[in-house]
């Protein structure tokens, strides 16, 4: 019978990934790259994406336990993906401690992130007595394709200097870039650990939540009174294209849409507080914010009916009950 | 019959590299991501490493054929790695080109190659046919975390602005770096696409043979009629720690390496002719690139040595000439 212990589930996500990453080297300077390696593994963070897997795997029919090198496997993908995304993005801040290039400089910190998706494949590869394991690996290889497509959209529209980003565009964006990772593929590799094919419904299911996660994270760094372990208000230093600045554009007058497309334009560290003061002024006349939440509320609505449909089916009542509960909290998060 | 055809093979492998590279994309922005996936692979290269697989593959008795996948799969490396190390170094030029990130910026091109090293495993996940599948995997997993061990080291001596780099140092970093994935690991790759266990002597002949060919190549970079493909003393506008810079330190007075080390430790943009003109002056005055060419000598004449004890047995005569007479021409390169 199984019950869910999520602290259980965290500390065997975490002992799986550091299971791979070695632990000592007799050269100083080695050795002290392998405390890098660890640095964001142990940074701690409730592990979602991991626990959707080893819940989707129960869900499914199979042992958590099967499930842990695949899930802990997907958290070292996270971890990876924050290094280089801390750097592409020149965040100050990851999960409250600053960003690991601030620490050590860009060049090493990039090295680290490229240890780190190797150390990822190892783990994943002591999966290989799976029965789907050949599905497995595909799916991951899939995915990484589509985040690092949702993450040039990001990073292009950015560098391109582009603020003509559509509603559509920014779901094509996030789609790629959050959900697939976050929802669809979590899911969908739990049910290929038990050797199961995953229903077609859960991808419509995950990349409505997956959306729904990321609007309600572009809607909290907004929020000052919110505080998630990053900066307030940094999509704005970093001229992040989200819903909220495309609904602001489709509102505001030519003259209000030169003045704050000026301020975001300027580069990170020539912006003021009056720049980033002024967006937010006329984010607050506009209701941009507002309007991201209801879409947001809309995509978790509908992703969460049709989760329900997915796995009503599946007959694991304390599994499906906790992993619908999760990504609930996860699409409707207040912080 | 074996019959060597360098065109030959270096068509096949980048046909194989772009056969896992995605061609179009509906969306114009992931269609330009699609290009640039492509750019370093299509600058071509001599592609020494895939064709060391390749021609290791025949000596150990397989038809190159079947070591295709592998091969292309190392060629993918090198070409992610080049892009983040052409980051990491801030490097201006790459095969005669721009960098990449000086093309379209940092944080693409740093995602480039993220994404290529995704494919990367994708190819080499296509060889999962061959018998000793399991065993070529865990060897690209090994080589990729020994290389950036190394890149580690060269990294952080920079970093941290130390030059008390000794020789030692300096071929424990180079052998990390440079020797596994450019010689002892293609080598070994080769046996194991035969299902042959990689003799022990081709780790210590590839060692000594990848020393000998990052010494020359740090050599080339300080010779000014040499054209490469890099930029003319680029290693010392970066600060590259070489076997040069150890054996001028170890012979220049107090005085001489206080100038030296405050020239070299300018950041880049602020460095002048003048300070490299000193720094070159010293080489010249104390001959270390004459004695950085000796050791790589020296060590490319121990590992050929090596490697005709090692593949003489194997009784393939063509494809150990031909791979003995690239290594030779790798080893004792002079452009």
């Amino acid at each position: 019978m199984f019950h869910y212990d999520p602290a259980l589930f965290t500390s065997s996500l975490t002992k799986s990934m550091l299971s791979v990453l070695p632990d000592a080297h007799e050269h100083p300077d080695i050795n002290r790259f392998y405390a890098l390696l660890k640095d964001y593994p142990l940074r701690g963070g409730k592990m979602l994406r991991g626990q959707f897997v080893l819940l989707s795997s129960v869900a499914h029919g199979a042992n958590w336990q099967d499930a842990l090198r695949v899930a802990a496997a997907l958290e070292l993908f996270q971890n990876w993906v924050l290094v280089h995304d801390d750097i592409e993005d020149d965040s100050d801040e990851r999960r409250g401690l600053p960003a690991l290039h601030k620490q050590v400089g860009m060049p090493v910190a990039l090295n680290v992130g490229d240890a780190l998706h190797v150390y990822m494949w190892q783990l994943l590869h002591e999966a290989r007595h799976l029965p789907a394991f050949g599905r497995i690996f595909d799916e991951f290889v899939w995915m990484i394709q589509r985040t690092a497509e949702g993450q040039h959209l990001d990073l292009a529209w950015v560098q391109q200097g582009r603020f003509s980003v559509s509603e559509a565009d920014y779901l094509t964006m996030v789609t790629l870039k959050t959900a697939y990772y976050t929802v669809v593929c979590p899911l969908r590799l739990g049910a290929l650990v038990a050797n199961h094919e995953p229903a077609e419904v859960i991808t419509q299911a995950g990349c409505a939540l997956g959306v729904a996660f990321q609007i309600r994270d572009d809607v909290l760094n907004l929020m000052p009174d919110v505080t998630y372990g990053k900066e307030f208000a940094g999509d704005l230093y970093e001229a992040k294209r989200t819903l909220i600045l495309a609904h602001l554009f489709a509102h505001t007058s030519a003259q209000e849409t030169r003045l704050a497309q000026e301020a975001l334009a300027k580069p990170r560290q020539l912006k003021s507080q009056a720049d980033i003061d002024y967006v937010l002024a006329l984010l607050t006349r506009y209701e941009s914010l507002d309007y991201a939440q209801s879409v947001a509320s809309k995509k978790a609505d509908e992703g969460l009916a049709l989760l329900k449909d997915a796995f009503g089916v599946l007959g694991q009542g304390e599994a499906v009950r906790e992993l619908t509960g999760l990504l609930e909290s996860l699409a409707y998060r207040q912080h």
